[in-house]
């Protein structure tokens, strides 16, 4: 069971992880939505309040039939791109050696470098941040069909604070499905209004664990307790839905998924938006820094803003 | 691709398996409801038909409040007992040394027995099966939530078949469910019409195999391109459900589920009715014989018939 402390933790740092013998509750110090409500958004109140509430949105019809195709047939060729099999970004199957995932698309293709810079979604990113944005990390997940493992629950903030050094909850990620989601192809689960929480993990962080913690995460992950905690509160949702449906979810909104024993492979582009003053700065709780192609620290970029000057 | 044979395979063997060198698909030789259809049944015409064609059925409110409650208060119990955890018919959990599933609890538990000679229950067994009939194997799945393993598409037949020398398609499972079965929490799903093939599978049963393959199946699974096709042919069916439902399917009929990372476990008491007519005999891909409590054999028992003299 997690000791629930509502305070600030200490002066440096707000979200400690991986450092207490047992798990720690913490309330989240930050805004959810850090943008003047009064100001004209991309978005409505009533998705706003949503989004505000419940840690995560779903977006359907951004982008039009033409311009899914286009990032579908792009998927695919990346997928199947044997030059990219050998690439340092690439993660592949154990075994069969197809491409799982593909780190940071948005420098290793145009296409995707100009979604990732599509004013419909740096608007919503800046909106929602009330900042400039950057990108954090960018994924194109190929998860073919039959063997798609589970990823247990967890928070990206608890990593990218631990691990990558990023200092506040202010930032997010948007999903944009490239294959239909059901129930049965290991859609995204996420837990409503576990944002608010921050869930201190226990258990040290070893030396270059990200190279095992993208196929299996072993630390950084919330005890059990908290977790049925905030699903009796909660509940789960399920993000199942059609082709293009973009899942736009806070950086600590709690998610996982089970496996997908099914034919239909699972497929989505992945951005994760930072706030350009959200910075990351040292690792809170590892004495490694990951590679660039995981969490951006020398190589930031500001988006061209839509709405910031 | 597996190579399609419409013909009986050998005067021998008509279901041969784990003895080609590529996947091979057999019709089925058997009937799948075996009572003549003129006979009063205890299944509408409707449900029987439902049941040839998919191979499977759902059967609601069989039990009443009050024996539900008494089979969940059984099954907790047992799933905690720790008698039950040290008997060589219990799997346990990796790590965690909790029960996950306890074999032949028909023999082990009064009320377990009692359900399995249960006439409502054994009046559909036999009436299906054209036969009167015994336990073939029996099983207490106790499955805890959050670490629920996937188990990948598998016909039961063809296990029964290779490993306990099952000769025909003349058995079926009962599955009762005693938790909510949501899509979450790794329902079973099945493949509606795969009951009609007989998927060959490749590989040697190894030495022993059965120690392994209640944990995770290596060998007697469907090749992906069989699977792909039935799915693209029949889809597939999710058996979500409350607290009671009877899940009975044919012994052919592939089936399988995704894990479970939610804090739900997904009980359930399983019972497989096999004719007397259809007794096994020497495995017909194994050198080695499975266990009494994983498939009777020395121990069989024919069930006080309801329909049969």
């Amino acid at each position: 069971m997690a000791v629930v402390q509502t305070s600030i933790a200490s002066d440096r740092d707000l979200y400690p992880s991986r450092t207490y013998p047992e798990p720690v509750k913490f309330s989240r110090q930050d805004p959810v939505v850090y943008s003047d409500p009064q100001k004209a958004a991309p978005l409505t109140k009533a998705q706003l309040a949503e989004y505000e509430e419940k840690g995560f949105l779903f977006l359907d019809d951004i982008f039009g039939p033409e311009e899914l195709s286009s990032l579908i047939s792009e998927m695919k060729s990346m997928c199947l791109d044997e030059a990219i099999k050998r690439r340092p970004e690439t993660i592949t199957e154990k075994g069969s050696g197809e491409v799982r995932s593909v780190f940071s698309v948005h420098q290793l293709n145009k296409v995707f470098a100009k979604v990732a810079e599509d004013p419909r979604l740096v608007a919503v990113a800046e909106y929602i941040l009330g900042d400039s944005v950057y990108i954090h990390q960018s994924r194109l997940n190929c998860k073919p069909g039959f063997k798609g493992k589970e990823f247990y629950w967890h928070s990206d903030f608890e990593t990218w604070h631990a691990e990558d050094g990023m200092p506040r909850m202010r930032a997010l990620s948007m999903s944009i499905t490239l294959t239909p989601n059901d129930h049965n192809n290991g859609p995204l689960l996420l837990i409503p209004g576990s944002h608010k929480s921050f869930i201190s993990c226990v258990g040290e962080t070893p030396k270059d664990h990200y190279l095992s913690s993208l196929k299996q995460q072993e630390f950084g992950i919330p005890d059990k307790s908290s977790v049925a905690d905030l699903i009796e509160q909660g509940g789960i949702e399920t993000a199942v839905g059609d082709i293009g449906r973009i899942i736009l979810f806070d950086c600590n909104t709690l998610h996982g998924s089970n496996g997908n024993i099914t034919p239909y492979p699972r497929s989505n582009l992945f951005f994760v938006y930072n706030a350009l003053s959200n910075k990351v700065s040292q690792p809170f709780a590892s004495d490694s820094i990951r590679p660039e192609f995981i969490g951006a620290r020398h190589s930031i970029k500001p988006i061209k803003s839509v709405i910031f000057n």
